[in-house]
């Protein structure tokens, strides 16, 4: 029989009447002839709780017990929305993460799945089974402890079984209809995708348009498992939501695809760094080891051997990278006349495929902006991508000013 | 070196405070020189919350996802319990059912254990953990699914797992400080016994004290595991609690160990019954069937080839037994004149050891009901207990006239 993995949310399992609502739909597609693989959350908030009783008990906690306790909350969904299925006479078990096997890394909180075993699943969906309910966000490790993939991991879980079992397509049910050209609340005109790329997806999501998780976009990529990201809360039909796929399954499309912004951005520079070989290498690195995540990178052009580097990276980070630079001045690793941080900066980024096969993007972003009076401090690209870093009170009148410039409120 | 077994049930690690505390006493034993292996409950209320879910999501719930939901709040204790322990810098890790692996029988919800591997642990023990954290009332079936022991069967964890390791003793840490010769709520001069034999527990148990789970009594008495009930509210000495060992390590006693009552208990009398081999069968058959515990029976002498036959049930089984009855006589398996049901008894029980070797006990016990002008409705026996049933209003009498005609206020 053709197979759909199906995954719900934290949301879309809050409470009974949702998992009801969640099973419900599992049962829609069971009817058209599926089986199905069920990958769920922990109910809304649960992960939170269990999360907050291990940090008050050992600030820091031995990762592996960590994720004995955490994982108990996708434990006890699965459980219950195997009952509501058995409920609806719809022949459905329950399945840990240990018990499928899925096995992962020992990298615990933090794990990857190495490999998932069919053998099991596709034994009981042999005898009759039509839907098997999974634990989301779990595995076993090596030495046989519970793992888990980390926060978010779930969509993670969902793809990986859907490449594994070959499902026809992975519907990730969450709390938004789709893929937006940018976010609702900040314009009105937002329109939401049909489809949209695997590529185009991964820009989005990195840059803050928190519907799928980064890595089983990546997955799914990889393994050209079709996407669909919809909402467990709306009657569905056959179109609804927005399906990530690869490039060519999307016959027409505009050259941008959507908007994307970040708030929480700051930038730091380094003003007149002696430009020698390996400086970014010693300004970097520090900063790395740190855990500071830097994203974009702007070098001046050098001037009697010396240069401006500029950076930009989360807002909470600024204090720990002030202290590497002063700590790599202190050393003598690095020279600098002076660090300047602005925490009041935001990114706006238009991200498309068709970019690679037109030209002039940038240049009407860039003039679009400037109609607007906004200023440009930074300016990245990508094969994809243009993001540029300004001042943050004018991100939203920035992310309007762009979506009307590439009309995106029109289907192409 | 030398090992323990000490179990905390819900209330003793119902907050992250009270599991602080019960890790504590853990660290005391650890510091004397023992390995210990800790078993957990719940946190008090975590059970019934999920049990609450699985019953509402499916009345008549698949036991096995009712075990996969509900073994999840042993679970969450259980790395909470070695989290704690390691901030207490005591090597300790947890451990699921299925990962020691704690082998059971397929009964899901009422599993019985068959067998503990301690292969694992003793490992990590050479290895140097101090402290294995095991969840209680779990463990996996030969089909590889998490099971159940039951209500209670964190009890029987700790005493199955005290034989399976050769522990020097278990530890049953509770929220009373001990078994006594009768119920303090009733009789103040109740007095806390320092031993008793597993025989006495097991009447006192199955008679509703209920400080210790049957099962693990019985289990306990089997493989001669000393178990200890103790709090885990006050402080704790050695001579702390109520040791429940095997009779010939309590060199003396006193001949009524305690006085036992329990309140719910309804008398109901067939009148007339045709008295013919095979009548008991054809009565108590269709009780059994029909769910009903049965507890006393007493038949009249037969009189015209008719008897009466009185037995005693739980209160809340009448009903039950009432159409059962009916039933038979409409089908004639059965024929009385008439059925009485007196649901204002109670049950009032003396019980010891001693009882063996010393007469009169009966004697005694129904002169000191007599003087208070109690009446005796029905009387049973056995080696070691002799039971009447009251009228439920003269119970907390009873329970103080017996208490002080065998003086157990005394020590032997």
């Amino acid at each position: 029989m053709p197979l759909l993995v199906m995954k719900f949310g934290g949301t879309s399992v809050a409470t009974l009447d949702r998992i009801r609502r969640a099973a419900k739909r599992v049962g829609v597609e069971v009817a058209k002839g599926y089986d199905v693989i069920v990958i769920v959350s922990a109910m809304s908030g649960k992960t939170n709780e269990l999360v907050g009783w291990v940090k008050e008990t050992s600030p820091l906690f031995d990762a592996r017990e960590y994720d004995a306790v955490v994982s108990s909350g996708e434990q006890v969904t699965a459980g219950l929305m195997a009952l509501t299925l058995q409920e609806m006479d719809v022949p459905a078990r329950s399945w840990q993460g240990w018990q499928v096997p899925v096995q992962t890394t020992s990298a615990h909180s933090a794990a990857r799945i190495e490999d998932i075993q069919t053998e099991n699943i596709n034994g009981k969906f042999a005898e009759g089974m039509r839907v098997a309910v999974v634990a989301g966000f779990q595995g076993v490790s090596p030495e046989g402890r519970i793992t888990t993939l980390g926060r978010g991991g779930s969509d993670t879980t969902a793809v990986a079984f859907a490449a594994a079992f070959g499902a026809e397509r992975c519907d990730i049910y969450t709390d938004v209809d789709g893929v937006y050209t940018t976010d609702p609340r900040i314009s009105s005109k937002a329109r939401k995708l049909d489809r949209i790329a695997f590529e185009e997806m991964l820009e989005l999501a990195s840059l803050g348009a928190k519907v799928l998780q980064t890595r089983s976009v990546e997955l799914a990529m990889r393994y050209k498992v079709k996407l669909r990201v919809l909402s467990s809360f709306d009657e569905q039909t056959d179109t609804s939501g927005t399906l990530v796929c690869d490039e060519e399954e999307i016959m027409e499309s505009n050259v941008v695809a959507g908007v994307a912004y970040s708030r929480d951005e700051a930038k730091m520079t380094l003003i007149s760094v002696a430009d020698r070989p390996g400086i970014a290498a010693a300004i970097f690195g520090p900063l790395s080891e740190s855990g500071v995540n830097v994203d974009m990178i702007v070098q001046n052009i050098s001037e009697d051997g010396r240069t401006d580097m500029t950076f930009s990276l989360p807002t909470d980070q600024v204090a720990r990278a002030e202290k590497a630079m002063e700590d790599a001045k202190t050393s003598g690793s690095i020279n600098y006349h002076d660090l300047v941080t602005d925490t009041d900066v935001a990114k706006v980024s238009v991200v498309g495929i068709g970019m690679r096969s037109h030209t002039g993007v940038a240049a009407k972003m860039f003039a679009a902006l400037n109609a607007e009076g906004i200023n440009i401090k930074v300016i990245t690209t990508s094969e994809i991508k243009v993001s540029v870093l300004i001042d943050r009170k004018y991100m939203e009148l920035a992310v309007q000013a762009l979506h009307d410039a590439f009309e995106l409120e029109k289907v192409a």
